[in-house]
């Protein structure tokens, strides 16, 4: 199965009504799939291993729902999956409550723990005195609400309806412009073909307390005039000193310098995954240094052929 | 009031039986202090700001009760804090359940959502059939365990005395030798005296969407030496290409090389925050680059000024 | 004595009507003063050292006659002495022969070894059948064609009026808009005043084998934003793998960020050489990156104190 | 004709009693071919080039006849040859005059330019009376001593038995251990195979003012693991901020690293020349980076394949 084939089966972080069921509804090749929520990121990726689906979506950076740290583990470490595509959902949390509650009615507000600090400073403002109470996900938090356990969830608006609940505030979250993205995910695939707006992922593995590793990793990317969007490092679980790096960055696999870049890293570092070259949600264009396109590495290994062969 | 005082009052991440309580039990200042829990993170760091204690205790890598991100964020962004030392804590989980209760009888399983799939492994081995409940904290679920709302919380071993619960077994994570790091924090002040085996961390702003500022940034600890030992990309909330890195990196910034390289940091940057030097609670000495040392820096001043004057 | 105080007797490489007095003749300081030639370059640079003299013109680039590497060496080796300024003279040579001679007739032609390759196409074409003489100095050839040694000389055209010769030809080198350099030396002493458009020079050696040197000393000068304008390795005679680096770079020792990279290079190199710091001939205005003016060091060195203080 | 037939006809600069002459007597190649003299560099390679001889051999570095500069600017941008070995020659200076002669007799010595330097001090202590005169090379010197011109030469003591004069004085230069670099040059061939000890010479150019190119440049070596031997820094001719950089480096081009720093400085220059590789004549072994061998190479394409093609 290729990436460019369309997936019948997706899977989600559930309940319905989750920021990631938001995400998936935003992906093309989902229109008409089956939608198949799952309780935890950990079953989401499992479900697409044993393939159960032929996708999946989860939250990647940023989240609203708690799943980064374990997407991005279970992604480098556990048994490999492929990021075809992404999307970018802006945070916007919604006060829901059962049809004509009012606020000074609310004394106890459901969400996943992640939610409540984005949330806070309007609740310490509007509902002071309300307790806060712990869910699974937000959309949990909206069905114990429908269910009358609690008396409002903090969740996308967009959960309301699922649930048959009233939205009392919308855009409740304390930083305005923030952005949530998700990823589509495959079992190992051809990655989808180039736009000329990709984006790649890798994680880098060094194996030894190595110092001015990861200056070295970088100056792998800076040496072929390829931009980082995104590094975190992470323990990798196999003692001190053993880290592995995240890294997004601007290109797709099949670009030259990209290619270039990433035999550098495998042979510079212990380990290298390959996670994925896919569209950029954003659209956005990089700007391709002098020197670095495509044609310029097929000219210089032209030259170079010329060169050893003494016909210069 | 400074880093060297004693606090009288610590907040920390609660209830009692968390694995924060059990790093703060490890403080050596905390000894005779009272303990005080809160229900969230930025309810912890809100009680040290509004000077309700003179200091707090929560995770900040690796997190087993979810605050990471939280703590960053709130570190990098909110009303300055300084950390002033650092706990690590194997991370160890246990099945709590009631006297009596065996695993067949096992039904429903409690935690905090980020400890359940540190677990998982065991958890499909072991009670199968077991579903998983949410809690806001891993004391909480072991609460709602004594309180007989479910059968068996993950939490720490050191959890079952304060809820009168039996250790059903131990350490059934399922990746072994990972550990939490814990940092404590006070407002800001002078920073610990040096110890020789110190780490300092940073939060370095790149106001604009810049291509290389990463390498640059590095470029400033390379040239003077100085290896980092973490890195976590963060958007600002700022909107698209602002980010802000969170740097952990060897020395104090009471030594020579640190010194300039925050100053480096500082020209470089739209904006640095010093968030705290403190001793390493891993005890690594780092190797200091020839030429780094203070006495280096304060040879080569000497000889600068010689050369200004035309005394050379 | 000072740089900006005017010397009474310059040393220059003789004998009269060499390009090295032409570039004297420039040296506005010089107006008034006694010119006393000498011999060879170091013969120059020992009269300085000797105290017989106040000042010294040499060529350092490029040069005419020869004096290039010698200079350097010296400069770099030797007992110390001070660049105070610059010259630029456009490189450009006459063919001087006694009044009345014409090309037909020249049988022989003689220079500084250094000169004849600069014109050998203009010789090969117009005079394919003289011979070439070696000098001592182009000056001395003309010196040897008036006293009808030779029948024709490759000198500066400002050399034919001292000698009684004529200008059979003009501008006969081979590559246009070729510059020589020329550098006014003293004794070590405070530098000449910053005037915005300044270019210093040192010399830096690597003591032993030490591969990744040259970048790491290159590192210093990048990371404070100072662009080097020129770079040249040489052996130095302390027996293999023992390197010295010539470098010119853009600013003054009494810049900020100069003297960071100065101290920056005397920690990491075996030893550092403080070769002087003047005024720019070509009077070209240094871009100054972001973060790295005076002003910038000021107020990071200001946060630095306060982050230490505990006061930020 | 490639590199490793056996040349018939070698260019040397001459006359006989030259260290050029003595470097070619150690060419292994040139036992029993003939060896021609000329009087400059340029006629040297111009006879090469006009296929006049089959070989040649130049000075290239720490000349003691000047003739450095001429060397790297012909074979930088004159029409190309190719270095194809090396061999390095103590410099060692006798003091040669006609059997008989005293020193206290001595009242003229003659030499190259580039000799008289090298000796200043010996002649200072030894002959401090003696005038000195220009030759155009050291073995002319002699002949002139020979013919009664002079009294004595600063020569290789080699040369003594060329032109029937005896050695006054032997190691009369000033600073010991230094060495001379010489090359032998083919017109472009396919370069010597590679012996795991070599060197490779490439030119590169910059084409516009660039701040940080030589850095850039640099780094293209570095990334790989490959050390430069030796940078010089020249203007090119073509007006002011357009630089050429001679640079040496371990390695031979038809290793992997080198070939994809060459290509690397292929896309970001403005031109690239590559001069040659060859055996190093000091069979300095490369320690070679981990990381950059052939094979890590090969691996990490067949892994870059792989992750293309989805396969991994």
């Amino acid at each position: 199965m290729t990436a460019d084939s369309r997936p019948k089966r997706y899977a989600y972080l559930g309940p319905r009504g989750t920021f990631t069921e938001a995400a998936l509804l935003r992906v093309p090749d989902a229109a008409g799939a089956e939608h198949i929520p799952y309780a935890t990121v950990p079953a989401v990726l499992d479900a697409l291993r044993r393939e159960e689906v032929d996708s999946a979506v989860v939250a990647l950076e940023n989240s609203v729902e708690g799943s980064v740290p374990t997407t991005l583990d279970e992604l480098a470490t556990g048994e490999p999956l492929q990021i075809v595509g992404e999307v970018h959902l802006p945070v916007s949390f919604a006060l829901l409550a059962r049809p004509g509650t009012k606020l000074a009615d609310i004394k106890t507000v459901a969400s996943h723990p992640i939610a409540q600090p984005q949330c806070r400073r309007w609740l310490a403002d509007s509902v002071p005195d309300a307790e806060w109470r712990a869910a699974t996900s937000n959309a949990e938090a909206a069905q114990h609400v429908a269910d009358g356990h609690y008396d409002a969830a903090l969740a996308g608006s967009f959960a309301a309806a699922r649930y048959g609940l009233s939205v009392l505030a919308e855009d409740i979250h304390d930083v305005a412009d923030a952005v949530t993205r998700f990823i589509t995910l495959r079992r190992p695939c051809p990655p989808p073909a180039p736009t000329g707006m990709d984006r790649t992922t890798v994680v880098a593995f060094i194996g030894e307390d190595h110092p001015g590793a990861l200056l070295e990793i970088l100056n792998e990317f800076s040496v072929r005039g390829i931009n980082l969007t995104l590094i975190q490092s992470r323990p990798t679980g196999a003692g001190l000193g053993s880290y592995l790096f995240w890294m997004d960055f601007e290109g797709h696999v099949a670009d030259a310098r990209v290619g270039e870049a990433l035999m550098g890293l495998r042979r510079v570092c212990s380990d290298v995954r390959f996670v994925g070259s896919y569209a950029r949600a954003d659209q956005v264009r990089p700007e391709i240094r002098r020197g670095t396109h495509d044609n310029d590495f097929t000219e210089a290994a032209a030259w170079l052929q010329s060169v050893r062969g003494g016909d210069h």
